[in-house]
């Protein structure tokens, strides 16, 4: 992976346009008391608000359209128990194409039913990589359906990138820094070739739970590493990254903070509680990492992704 | 109370103009799901993103501008738990007044914390209407303080119809209807003069609680009736009507709906889940009398006051 290989700026206004119809274009939030809280200018990027509650909706809805009419002619497929999911299915709704999506036995029912009302099949597996992938294996020789990945793909990294360049639109002045979570690593990469393209100088900076602290090591050594441990809250957070992914981080993102669980849940709940508006546990990181750092970011203005709002309301942390 | 004594087309504007620059213009939301579920067009006035989480703080800032320099040297004060006692510590704090806050000794924790983040002075005292009252009388005899009541004042009453001012320029079609819930009545009596001025030929239809199923009583008898009982978790909807309200809602108040605790926490419910925002039992009422009653709503665009956002998330009905 070299930079010559990234989407290119083109191709990421190109993916804008593209996916415009099918996205909402969503607002940007402010807040007196956690400005004055912080010390700094913070703009939420209510990713949130946007279609399947998750700004994966944005990265899904590019690849499917991306493909030519005879590669999804056969349908989708994917294999995931969150957004992702629910992004291929409301994509290939889009489109007219099936969606089989592989879901682990121990999904949500929530997040079932999201993605039936979808109209996507659901195959169920085992929660292990070997079997979701398995299963995913087995559904493509059945169906010749094309497969969508997650994160280490890039039309899904272009997708994402237009969470970041819609957010630096709509603010007025120059950021001094964005933020988003990393898991896969999807959204961050994304984020920083929309800062290196639309905003230069811009600096990014990542909030990585320590329950799943595998990006961090990842950026420091140039491979892909494994979490020391994984548990945590930020359940959407769990995977490594990809080559794809690893590469534009190593060499657009300048920097990678870890919090705790009980950061998180902090995070998220002055969120929930100030704002008024409904984050899940992944989505509050870059704002817990922000106010563990508070000096750091002193003065600043920070543009912040909310990355998506899907949690049960029956279990919250609080 | 005749129509001749209640606020004018020309008050409200005037109003609009003077608060403005203390309030929030506040996002209408949409969400397609909710639309398919109805089989209506709504229009959510998101007030829960309102400064202090709620619409009061129209009413209350309004109030306040509105009395003359001399009236309010010696301070402000009312009673109450709830957020009207936030409109009025955040509108003293925007004049530089005192406010001297009376508040049941058994208000939540999270309430008081924020009254007194606006700097106001707190007294505590028992919940019950005469002590309550009795209580700001002995310190407006100590202080000399100006009283403001919660809804039965034009003051008051014009900076609420503002919201729905606000929401009938905001939505560029017209809309059948104007939904919001009804308490004391203040906003409803507001948002019921803001469509009769602004927007001849909406209907304004009330949602209220079961348990505290006054205004419905009131509306049909023309007298100040009390509930039957009171028992709701729609906390902000608790007391009678005045007679100014009263007035305006025989007036200009087509129909007030009734709904239960369990409807109402449903309502709640799909609109965290959905819309992924966090609104109170009481701001959810209309809505779950729309849901109640869905056939007479069919294919109608209607707009709908979403009245605040202040829960206490440590205790939630879900």
């Amino acid at each position: 992976m070299t930079a010559d290989t990234f989407p290119t700026q083109a191709v990421i206004e190109k993916t804008h346009d593209l996916i415009r119809p099918y996205i909402h274009k969503t607002p940007v939030f402010t807040n007196q008391t956690i400005n004055d809280l912080c010390g700094a200018e913070l703009y939420f990027k209510c990713e949130n608000f946007q279609k399947i509650g998750a700004f994966k909706a944005r990265g899904g809805i590019n690849a499917v359209l991306s493909l030519r009419e005879e590669e999804r002619t056969n349908g989708l497929t994917t294999h995931s128990s969150g957004n992702h999911a629910q992004a291929i299915a409301y994509a290939a709704r889009q489109v007219g194409a099936k969606a089989y999506i592989v879901m682990p036995d121990n999904s949500p029912q929530v997040k079932i039913n999201a993605v039936q009302g979808y109209g996507a099949e659901i195959t169920f597996c085992q929660n292990t990589p070997e079997d979701r992938e398995g299963t995913v294996q087995k559904i493509r020789e059945q169906t010749g359906a094309a497969f969508i990945h997650p994160f280490n793909d890039y039309r899904v990294i272009a997708g994402q990138a237009t969470a970041a360049k819609e957010l630096l639109e709509q603010v007025e002045e120059k950021l001094d820094v964005l933020m988003s979570p990393v898991g896969g690593g999807g959204l961050l990469s994304g984020t920083a070739l929309a800062a290196h393209y639309f905003s230069p100088g811009t600096r990014v900076i990542a909030g990585e739970p320590e329950g799943a602290a595998d990006a961090i090591l990842s950026f420091r050594s140039g491979q892909i590493e494994r979490a020391p441990y994984v548990k945590t809250i930020a359940d959407g957070l769990l995977t490594p990254l990809g080559d794809k992914t690893l590469a534009i981080i190593r060499e657009y993102v300048q920097d990678i903070l870890t919090v705790s669980d009980e950061e998180i849940v902090a995070a998220m709940q002055l969120l929930w509680e100030r704002m008024k508006i409904v984050v899940e546990p992944s989505g509050a990181v870059p704002f817990a990492a922000l106010l563990k750092n508070k000096q750091q970011f002193k003065g600043k203005k920070v543009g912040i992704i909310l990355t998506g709002g899907n949690v049960d309301l029956g279990k919250l942390p609080f």
